[in-house]
């Protein structure tokens, strides 16, 4: 597992400093300290590593359910924006992601974030903290692709320096749409959680 | 002026099959059939011709004012919709905006989307057709950029065949937090304007 985690932290350096397309397997294999045959042994392919990649992004910690579950999903949505800025895998991930999406057989991004959006869009409907009309699964789906466009502007203009607040106006922008109005003054667009210094 | 032309369709072919870093100026000459003294007339480097492709994007007209300005915004957008499946030029400025936010001097995409529609928000608060809460260039920059994720994430899953479907989805979410109750159901999220057959 050691093994594992060290190519993985490898691959998203390398890809991080030279992008998918230009990143090779035998730069990895150096940066990791690791043979060739125990990185194949893990991934048979540079596709395999970068689809591990992305899976990372999906180990976080899905928020406790709290008094308001729209509420938690603002907050998880800080905690993603956090480590984006803090984590070199994540940020591949993100690359990965975003550069295949040109080429023939594009590593759809972000579908786990998706799933997770819709169970807690899910469970907050299901607690009539969602107005009727929503539809959770459409809402995950536009909320997660929104998100993505917001932290590319937030990386090309200030890499990534302004994505707490970018992320707080797309919740701004998007609750009236989701909450009913008299819910909205109950809620934090800007997250409930402690963050950490910049 | 038909050189330059050349020169641009030939740059967004080249930059559509190979990626922005991937494309040479060699192969664009080959593909203009100009000479390397006719590009380099009108476009000094690479740098210069990719922000030439992005600055066609704006070579679009804004609609004039009919009875609604929001609905306006809403028909432009579909209009950029349309145009980014039928348009070369718009694509690939797209991708050299994308693929470029990982580099060191990103070239910041949509600015001038952003201007356009600043300007057509603004309008429209002062005709009264937005909440009083709305600063008009933050909803530009949010739309704008969640516009970025949600033409990405077509592309990526359906190669744009369902952008009108997403961007109508987009305008659905978003509406009930630009504008007054009562104005929503006057508004179309799928934009008034005739489309071309798929």
């Amino acid at each position: 597992m050691r093994t594992r985690q060290a190519v993985l932290v490898a691959a998203a350096q390398v890809i991080g400093e030279r992008g998918y397309e230009a990143a090779t397997i035998a730069e990895i294999i150096h940066r990791a300290q690791v043979t060739k045959g125990a990185l194949y042994f893990h991934f048979p392919s540079k596709d395999a590593l970068a689809r591990a990649v992305i899976a990372e992004q999906t180990e976080m910690l899905v928020p406790p359910p709290s008094d308001s579950r729209l509420q938690d999903v603002i907050d998880f949505s800080h905690q993603v924006a956090q480590a984006l800025r803090d984590d070199p895998v994540l940020q591949a991930g993100t690359r990965i992601a975003v550069e295949t999406t040109f080429s023939r057989e594009p590593l759809v991004p972000y579908q786990d974030w998706i799933e997770i959006v819709t169970r807690m869009f899910t469970e907050a409907r299901e607690r009539g903290e969602l107005l009727s009309a929503v539809n959770p699964a459409k809402a995950a789906e536009f909320v997660v692709s929104s998100y993505m466009g917001v932290q590319l502007f937030s990386q090309a203009t200030t890499n990534r320096a302004d994505l707490h607040e970018r992320v707080t106006s797309l919740w701004r922008h998007i609750l009236p749409g989701l909450a009913p109005p008299g819910a909205l003054s109950h809620l934090t667009p800007s997250g409930r959680w402690e963050r950490h210094a910049a």
